[in-house]
């Protein structure tokens, strides 16, 4: 199949690696030309535009923020070069404004869309085995799954409406922050009374909390390893800001959102914006006077 | 071994019962008689006051509440009966203003202290695979190591002072009202845009969060199944109080076990005392206009 | 002078209405024809379109929202048809970004740009008693100060950068909006414990806080006088809105405003939008169970 | 008449002083004797324990705490010494629950009982104008009225049950902080954008804030002269800690409560523990990196 791809960083080209190595005829753009080029050497073709990658079957964007996908997408004219049939798969992680506005903007020019939003760091993305919240027409979806399937271990389906695979991406997103949050708060405790936070920590993702998620972030936090940043802290900044944003859209009060929100703030004011996004766990440990 | 027991609720019940498999001697009291008599069945002793529990090689007590503690142990004057080198094992989740003062009366009269707060829920505890959290001076803990072995899958070491065991159970239990916290937030969330909880938590709970906590509560929440209480929302209320309190003692603050507080007052304004402590779920829901 | 006037609500109206008063040649324009009638019948004139209104030696406007501000004066092109020397005195609340962006855009055009956000409800504005807030380059200031007096019991000098005014009025409003909220939620304390909300309220506005705003408010609360709005609930939302911005814009935390916009989103949740921004008192009372 | 007095700090002193001014005969009791010495040279009698204080028509206490208290007036023993008809003003803010114990104490001893905690400062009390919150039964507050009156400017009954004055008062105090917290994050806010904490106070207490609390607490702010303390910090926590006891006896949350409460913490932990309780303004200028 003729798959387009556009926006590869970290994430983007691990996933259109598992799309070449599937045997599909890649066309792939990226604002900056490196990341094109390295693809190039693996069998894709590089798109002098965004436009051309949307002279596809399937067309996949991954871009992190609305204004990218605003400008790639939109202002580029882009989708005025849609092949007929063509469905555009966002795995992008958008608000969900922008998401009523992109299924709105599609319908118009007969572009089927698919909101995809992924779960997964970028070494999952290469072992193609992300987890993918998937929401768009069924028809639309049905001739995606395959693609998305071969960078994927499970498929979420979350109904027609592709703002409803944002929804769900933020909420998952906003979980996380809240495990940081909720593990640093706990550890700043612990520490006060003199119990080394990977003492505390290692009991409670070694009992309750033994999930993937508790586990990642407990090492960050106990080793204080913020750097490089996995996750820039702008980016877990933004996805807050999505969550409360969606909150907001449906009176939906998210007190804990509104914690981290600050918690952020707090972050940046002190110069971790550069850094993981786990580096918020300070906040707790220096509000008990531990930093 | 000669082994006492105070306390035998569900928790203490399932314990009691291990030991007793285990071919110890054990010496039972409880405030209300029906459960001693069942454990008598099973081949236990009656004691006729705390006292006699205490003249004992290693003393158990499970009691939900500080004044309990006080009542059975304090007031009567157990501790005059204790008999020589006995070490006295707390079970309990206590205050760790308690903790301090428990300790310190032991002491006094010469009587090992261990503080062993433990993680699971009662059917965990009968088939003797709790995870227990362990600290006291080394040799009451080692004399008392193979009885607690009897009834847990895992035991985690926190060195020598009591205080420090508590505090780390003390945030597993804020760490799990939490996790109720944040799914019930991020569940009503997607509830606002149509999204049902149990799609939305089933991709969490399958993924990032794929831990016991969540996955029994994600559940729980999903089905608004908050009777028959498995932990009664009292208790709960208590443990985020002595997380507040335990933070107070050496000016830690801890904003999300305050969000919790207020979620439990309202959630007994609401008429929801009696109920499972999952139950303070209803309240994000609530407040989103969608109760 | 020729003084335009642009945004005619109860605010607009009564300011307007001063500086016919004190002798002005008004050139008035209003999105709906009805307000500039009335306006005409006490000796204005009326402006076919926002760019008559700036064709004139200062003109005023009053625009509750920034997207109304951006309709009329930005699309427009109003600015093209600014008489020489035009200086435009800004009276509404805007956000601080698009604070920065007029003041730029007024710049590109040769036009003197005036932040004075004021402080007082209609009634106030009518009897020309307003407190208002001004900043802007010296001379743009000294052009409009006769005017601005004409409706005004003092100006209060925030220096040559607009933004500075729209800032302090924001901070103005949340705090209004906080006090709100903290008289909500010692009076349902109080009426927890039998007191009347009147009698608890009486006591701390008739001491410590005998200040117009609170004896305001605490009236509205105590009678839940709700209806009609004196000041639109979706509007006092705008604000906290606005005063969160432009927190976040300079990394500074602003906890009780993250409470505040969950008092708005509940109370529009339950149906009370339409109400008076006091309206948010409500929600204090329902948590604890007292509606 | 005879009259009673215990407890000599700042206030009592003043407050003492009117009394005696008043023509009563003053029998006073300290803990430590100096206060007691300068109040003789005035005319007072020493007591030489708190029950010779309760020998007389009405006993006025003043002690900051429960704990003080209890030691002086229920571990003395000095109800078994009230003259027939006494009855007690408390003119202390205490807990809501110790309010009750006390209330039934001294019905059990007979002995009327008034809870009379009282607005103001220190040089308010010796100038006779304080502010006071009396609850008790009609005839006992009858007897104490006029020795109130000569002391106060205004008295604010509250009904028959001592406990409403005491959840008054508390909120009133709840609410002081509560305006110091808001003052420091919208001058937090104004300095993030260049504008002096005094400009922007100077505004809001100018205008809808020109309320003394206001105008007393925006200076120590702006200046920051936290030392000496007019009110000690701990003090204030006391204060905010029996907001949320009040409120948790009767399931109301509090939530401004709880960040009051977490800036206290902080504001210890960070070394602030000594100075006046406005020192908490500093947390929030901290957290967005201006300290």
């Amino acid at each position: 199949m003729d798959v387009g791809f556009i926006g590869l960083g970290h994430m983007g080209s691990g996933i259109a690696g598992c799309l070449i190595r599937a045997g599909h005829r890649l066309v792939a753009w990226n604002r900056s030309p490196g990341p094109v080029q390295a693809l190039v050497a693996a069998g894709a073709h590089a798109a002098r535009s965004p436009g051309e990658a949307f002279d596809t079957d399937v067309v996949f964007s991954m871009l992190a923020r609305d204004e990218a996908i605003e400008e790639a997408v939109i202002e580029t004219g882009a989708l005025d070069h849609a092949r007929a049939g063509l469905v555009h798969v966002n795995l992008a992680t958008v608000s969900v404004a922008f998401a009523e506005r992109l299924a709105r903007l599609h319908a118009e020019h007969g572009v089927g869309y698919v909101a995809a939003p992924v779960l997964g760091r970028p070494e999952v993305a290469a072992r193609g085995e992300l987890n993918v919240i998937v929401a768009g027409a069924p028809d639309a979806v049905a001739k995606a799954r395959p693609l998305i399937e071969s960078f994927s271990k499970t498929l979420w389906p979350m109904g027609e409406d592709p703002q409803r695979a944002n929804v769900v991406k933020i909420a998952a997103n906003f979980m996380l922050a809240s495990a940081i949050e909720v593990m640093a708060e706990a550890a700043a405790l612990g520490q006060a009374y003199g119990v080394a936070p990977k003492d505390l920590l290692d009991v409670v993702t070694g009992t309750l909390f033994a999930a993937p998620a508790y586990r990642t972030y407990a090492e960050l936090i106990t080793e204080r390893r913020f750097e490089p940043a996995g996750f820039a802290l702008p980016l877990g900044q933004k996805d807050v800001r999505l969550a409360l944003a969606a909150g907001e859209a449906v009176n939906a009060p998210l007190p804990i959102a509104n914690l981290l929100r600050d918690r952020f703030l707090e972050a940046i004011a002190h110069g971790d914006g550069d850094k993981d996004w786990s580096a918020i766990s300070d906040v707790a440990f220096r509000h008990a006077g531990l930093r």
